[in-house]
């Protein structure tokens, strides 16, 4: 299941199997010099079959959109009653009724399992990667609104959110040969043509690599983000809880402000790394017994709670599973849960696929 | 239902009731001097709802998507069943479970009632367009695959391919004071900071405007098409037929070439304008009485066979409706209609909601 099936570099398209990982893809693909790649980058290793069932997004995602937009042109599916079927065909674009492929992004595998899937490939462009701090994560989130809106705005490829705990434990790890300063930061990386890498190298407030190797070199210190957080407790107990919440943008401060307070007040160590571009954020909890992970527990729930109290979600990127079907109905309405269970119903009446993840039961539900 | 009822500047998204029309919302920012606007530009005068209901798109889906991606972060819709749901929050992402909002868009309101929605809204930027004229479609089509794989791709806004007979009818009309080549031509529009839309000027072949209002009258050109069209027939007689039908990309020289060839061997006159960057296109079709009309009819239905061998769909943003309804098994497999019959009863047991629309009888097809 991990085979690259066809490559169709005039469309800038690619047919794999689900098990095929989206980093081995790209490798394969510059090594045959297409210059073109899939832009979708969770957690190194995953495979497409996982990213479409996840409904996942990544660092790009500010640029290119996440698996819930448009990189999924078509998925073939093994449904509960045994059909196979191809969602769609591998034009970029129909209006061929709602879109079947995409009731399989985000299902976690419970309506059907995908074997393969064509995928959107987008052109490597030149880029280059900045740093700036910033006295507060409000601040920084100013900043990056301020950009995005701005003709430079379409040369952002990824705006990620490191906090004063992330640069320290970064600096503390020994992974990066850099002292950074311990403030809430951000790592941006713009895409274009040469001229316009050169414009965004006059922003103000941001230090721009001065070529490539060091571009590289920066964009690795932001890659680090969870071995750095776990080398920082220098505790071979340590274990790391990583969660994710996803507010509208401008509410990103609040919520990353008062998580961090609540998470000191407990003495929970943690570090905070974002997609800033999205208002979406992971934030790192370490603990190295059972009572801190109760703690833990509890300020993960309480993280949920203030991120759906701010119009937002229980999870931008990570998924559902069994943690957190107990916030669906809040987030979403009885109603739309109650719509979900019954399209659940009706593709696997005898529930087949996945039992347990992803829909609350009415019967347990808070 | 034509209220606008939130803006929200600094998350660039706004919550609107599903009557409001893309281009009066439009104005209505632009007055208020809030520089963000909604991308997707399907006719003038279509509404929200309805652009959610066809699953559309237009001339700015090749930088931004269609109305299938990620522009709306969520709507409130009554079921069938009378209950209103919202089918998630205003956070740009969410791995919260399958999208249900998808569920509804291109659904043709089969499924529910769109009453609101919240839309992502995108900044304005520095424009430039450009026009360049081919010897034939395939030379267009290879042209824009490059740019759009260069760095100059990012600066891609919109890419539109009008045949000789578009050039022709709009010399024609009187619409336009300039005479154009008559001969295949590609309208771009760029988009990107000063620095980058000046080196957009520097593509061969391009003849870009030399400034807002030349790049204005450019554009208008473009959105003469329909008009033109009609006018180029000089008779007061004269309908048009308007189809479209979308392949991957590099089957559009094949797809166009032979769709001309049939229907100039058909005696139908007719345009073509094309969302190039894409691989879409509308054929406008032109006839008087009844026994053109059929002939129409037939070319349309062959049209549509070929896009599909060449793994396209019957359409690419105008929708299912009665008329194609007949393509579907063959578009997307039996399984495939199968599943979305088994959504919509599930949805709608009673058969309320747009009875006879988009969903192929099983007993009358072909």
């Amino acid at each position: 299941m991990n085979k690259i099936l066809e490559i169709h570099e005039a469309d800038s398209d690619v047919v794999v199997q689900s098990g095929v990982r989206w980093d081995d893809l790209n490798h394969a693909l510059a090594e045959k010099g297409i210059p073109l790649f899939f832009p979708l980058d969770p957690g190194p290793g995953a495979t497409i079959g996982g990213m479409i069932s996840t409904g996942c997004s990544g660092t790009n995602a500010v640029r290119y959109g996440t698996a819930k937009g448009e990189l999924f042109l078509n998925i073939t599916v093994v449904l509960p009653n045994g059909e196979v079927i191809k969602t769609r065909r591998r034009a970029r674009k129909s209006s061929a009724g709602f879109d079947v492929t995409k009731l399989f992004i985000g299902a976690e595998g419970t309506l059907g399992i995908v074997t393969e899937a064509t995928l959107r490939l987008v052109p490597k462009l030149p880029t280059s990667v900045a740093v700036a701090q910033f006295p507060d994560v409000s601040s920084a989130v100013s900043a990056v609104t301020e950009i995005l809106q701005s003709p430079m705005g379409s040369h952002i490829q990824c705006v990620e959110l490191l906090d004063t705990n992330m640069m320290e434990a970064i600096n503390f790890s020994g992974l990066s040969e850099r002292n950074y300063p311990v403030k809430d930061s951000l790592f941006l990386k713009f895409q274009g043509s040469p001229a316009s890498i050169l414009e965004t190298s006059k922003l103000s407030h941001f230090q721009s690599a001065r070529n490539a190797k060091e571009s590289e070199e920066l964009w690795n210190h932001r890659k680090i983000a969870l071995w750095s957080s776990i080398a920082w407790m220098n505790d071979d107990r340590t274990r790391a809880w990583t969660t994710d919440v996803c507010v509208p943008p401008s509410a990103l401060p609040t919520l990353v402000g008062e998580s961090k307070a609540d998470l000191d007040s407990n003495g929970i160590k943690h570090t905070i790394v974002g997609h800033c571009g999205d208002g979406n954020f992971h934030a790192i909890l370490m603990f190295r017994d059972d009572e801190e992970l109760e703690k833990v527990r509890g300020a993960v729930h309480r993280m949920v709670h203030q991120a759906l109290e701010l119009d937002g979600t229980c999870t931008g990127e990570h998924g559902v599973g069994v943690g957190k079907t107990k916030y669906l109905s809040e987030e979403l309405g009885e109603g739309t849960v109650e719509l979900m269970r019954t399209v659940k119903k009706a593709v696997d009446p005898l529930n087949l696929f996945n039992p347990g993840k992803l829909y609350p039961d009415p019967k347990t539900e808070r």
